[in-house]
């Protein structure tokens, strides 16, 4: 077993001794009778992933009507190698995350250095000290074959341990507020028997102190707004029962700004963990629709843009209308019908399936496919065709490629044995897959290249002008434009050039 | 063959000779040539129907800065048995449509009346006078099998009858403007050629006078603002060539409230066609998407209704959801993909369908189904069971039955023997089904019933009183909710009277 934690910087941490964890508790101990002397509650944050570490800042970063701070939280992360490096990192004020959202390394700095009511840990005593925990474990969906979302599962293994966890600590009174995107049904059936399980053994009498269990999700949204896109924005909660929902209020109207968004309220934990799937499962239809229409107007001369454009003009019924593209990334849309859907059966034991929404998952997940066509409807054989992908985070002037289009797009170009160049100014590394460089130098990626895909919209890519691109390539190269980010002038210098332009909806009166 | 036109008031009008026809020509000559002495322009609309009547008046109460009439408008409808009752009731100054717009009777008296610059004729013949022409020909899909969407076509016999008559009258340079909903590729694959088949049989030299042809479609919203959703909002419009563009936008820009709601031009008449059958279908796909998770959520105790109301605060990005319901009518959900998936293959000779839209037609055309699923969780056997459907119409407040949900459900309740009575207070006659008596007597429709299916939101549904129905009914009837009709405390009450309530999307935590 590794015993060293790796940072993105290369520093190394060495994962904590059991001296250190004697000592740690200590430290907790301490902490928290001094911070409950100030009249502060305790609150801690379990799993400081994307949404957690932030999270746990908005919750530490609120303030009473004196400009006191109202909590004092414990961020908590298991001492695994891939993460125990962020506690020392958060420790010293610094994000674990990187964000163009300059608000980030701000509110690390003011919560940890200057208020110092934010520090992480690893270790699980710190449970019994708190009045509050926010659980922001991570869940993903399994999808074991390519294309068929409907064989998707949720492996709640890693999550059932993290609450069992809880379940062992906590006191009785504590309210767990589930903000992980669970599948519907799982507070219910999955939370509350393990925690009444726990309590039982602890010797707790569950009929007169039944556990306090919430449920709100969070709608977190990576970009320039990522640390308002917690606080100052529409939450939805609800709990198994009136006090957890009671609570549950009191702490998000503590916490988030509640005067501008306010709270909705559901019955029941089902209501509100339905609410998160199906809102990215609405989303996802949404996006699937669109590539039967980009099919279409690609071969009746018709730009998709602009018909969506007109049609969007209908604010408040048709302005949600999305746009065709390489295809879907990210962690929302890409797992959460299969949540649902995966619910449906294994928690509720239902027939049926999700049908539109799996089949949604589906068109999303194979959509790259659709740019491979477009390329061999001009260069029928790809075989040793040089192509140069612009782009495999999967949003838009972000690093992150987790679930990215790119790479379905990458695997199947060289599944017909094209050679493939990756190019991404924000991403490093693209762990999801394997060996692929990722290039930073434009020149290096275009040279050669008789395909040049603009798989992302970066602004540095829609900055590029033709002449240059052609330039890096010295040939003439097919540019395939994935989701409209060239516009008509662009393609017009293009073609001026010699290459010839195809795109994703973009069809052409000839 | 029927020499009578009927009226909806009983009154009969004999159907034209051929020496009336000889007298409207001159009719028709003189006033158009009084009419261009005052300096206006002279628009013919074809097809009287639900769009093209008050799309006329809407012409012809344009005005310039002087507050002038800027067109003379000639409706044109053909003299049918079924039709040509609405010539004389228009030229009396009577809308040939019901409607709960108040200003629907108001702008026909002003232009028929006051302004005398609007008249109805059959006569072909005035197409000869004309320098624009409105088609607003009626043209519906066919759909031969009941959820099978992917096997509809569209008959364009009439529409290329409508137009082959244009062809033959027209002046070179009459625009002809067409804001019929039509399959995409209808302008270019078929008006076109038809135009210039019959010009060149005229002698005009289609190289010098091209046809000039224009697509803009209307998006008629009945209901309380009738007028204003075809006067007062968004369009699209393209032209087959830059000619027929630019007096599209002339003409447009002086009919419509152009200031408050710009409109949008597209590059070509395949773009606006598919523009208007998208955003349908995309309104098509949205309601489709409900019915699963309605099923869900009744099954885990979710208000499917609050879940929504959740997800719609997120305004631009969610508050499109659409909400599920007893199913889908009216004129344009229920056929735009259908003539889009046909244009695809019968226009374009293109392979592939739009499946996710044909799918989405399939779904809300059984959706019906669904409510029938309901009742028999309560009454398994439906023999002989006394069902009272409260609305038949389309939509609420209104009386328009086109492809109602309705029909399928009382077809299908009576399929399984069900004893079935209907009551709509807005609708006089249901052309669309057999034998069935509309009630407007509310006790007479409920009494007796077993079950009470509220299929429809009409404000009079809205307000009944839970102790009210009971009593008509003589008995405990199960209560079905078609689309959240009712709310808690009224489902509380029927409860308390000892009725079972379901509803469509409505689980209830027990």
């Amino acid at each position: 077993m590794q015993n060293i934690s790796l940072a993105p910087d290369g520093t190394k941490y060495p994962l904590p001794t059991d001296a250190e964890a004697i000592e740690e508790r200590k430290i907790l101990k301490s902490i928290t009778e001094e911070q409950r002397k100030k009249g502060r509650k305790i609150v801690a944050v379990q799993g400081l992933g994307f949404v957690g570490c932030v999270m746990a800042t908005v919750v530490a970063d609120a303030v009473d009507e004196k400009g006191e701070p109202i909590y004092y939280v414990h961020g908590h992360q298991r001492p695994s190698p891939r993460s125990f490096w962020k506690i020392p990192v958060i420790n010293n004020g610094i994000p674990p995350v990187s964000s163009s959202d300059e608000e980030v390394p701000e509110i690390f700095h003011r919560c940890v250095v200057e208020k110092q009511n934010f520090r992480a840990t690893w270790e699980d005593y710190v449970y019994e000290l708190v009045d509050v925990v926010v659980v922001d474990i991570q869940l993903d969906a399994t999808k074991p074959a390519f294309g068929e979302a409907e064989k998707g599962f949720c492996d709640l293994y890693a999550f059932r341990g993290g609450i069992r966890t809880l379940g062992q600590h906590i006191k009785p009174d504590c309210l767990i507020l589930v903000e992980t995107t669970v599948p519907p049904g799982t507070c219910e059936k999955v939370v509350k028997p393990i925690i009444e399980e726990e309590f039982t053994k602890r010797g707790i009498d569950i009929t007169k102190t039944p556990p306090l269990i919430a449920h709100s999700y969070e709608r977190v949204m990576p970009g320039a707004k990522y640390v308002a896109s917690i606080r100052d924005f529409w939450r939805v909660f609800s709990g198994v029962n009136q006090k957890s929902r009671d609570l549950c209020r009191e702490f998000l109207s503590n916490v988030l700004n509640v005067k501008k968004y306010p709270l909705t309220e559901l019955d029941h934990t089902n209501a509100s963990e339905l609410s998160k799937v199906m809102e990215n499962s609405y989303r996802a239809t949404n996006i699937a629709l669109t590539l039967e229409w980009a099919r279409f107007a690609e071969q009746i001369g018709v730009d998709l843009y602009k018909v969506r454009e007109a049609i969007r003009k209908r604010e408040g019924t048709h302005d949600n209308l999305l746009r065709p593209s390489l295809g879907v990334g990210g962690y929302c849309l890409t797992k959460d019908p299969v949540l649902a859907n995966w619910a449906m059966n294994a928690l509720f034991g239902l027939e049926g399936t999700l049908d539109m929404a799996i089949r949604s998952v589906n068109i999303n997940d194979t959509m790259p496919l659709h740019t491979i066509e477009i390329i061999k409807q001009v260069i029928e054989n790809l075989k040793e065709t040089q192509v140069t992908v612009l782009g495999v985070s999967y949003l838009e002037n972000l690093g992150d490629t987790r679930h990215s289009p790119s790479k379905t797009l990458v695997e199947f170009l060289r599944k017909e044995f094209a050679l493939v160049k990756v190019h991404d100014p924000y991403v490093e590394v693209w762990p999801e897959i394997d060996e692929t460089v990722v290039l930073h130098d434009l020149g290096e990626s275009l040279s050669g290249a008789q395909v040049v895909v603009f798989a992302v919209g970066h602004d540095e890519y829609r900055k590029l002008k033709p002449e240059d691109v052609v330039a890096m390539t010295g040939g003439k190269p097919l540019i395939v434009d994935c989701s409209n980010f060239l516009s008509d002038s662009i393609i017009a210098q293009y073609r001026k050039l010699g290459c010839e332009v195809r795109g994703v909806g973009k069809g052409h009166i000839k």
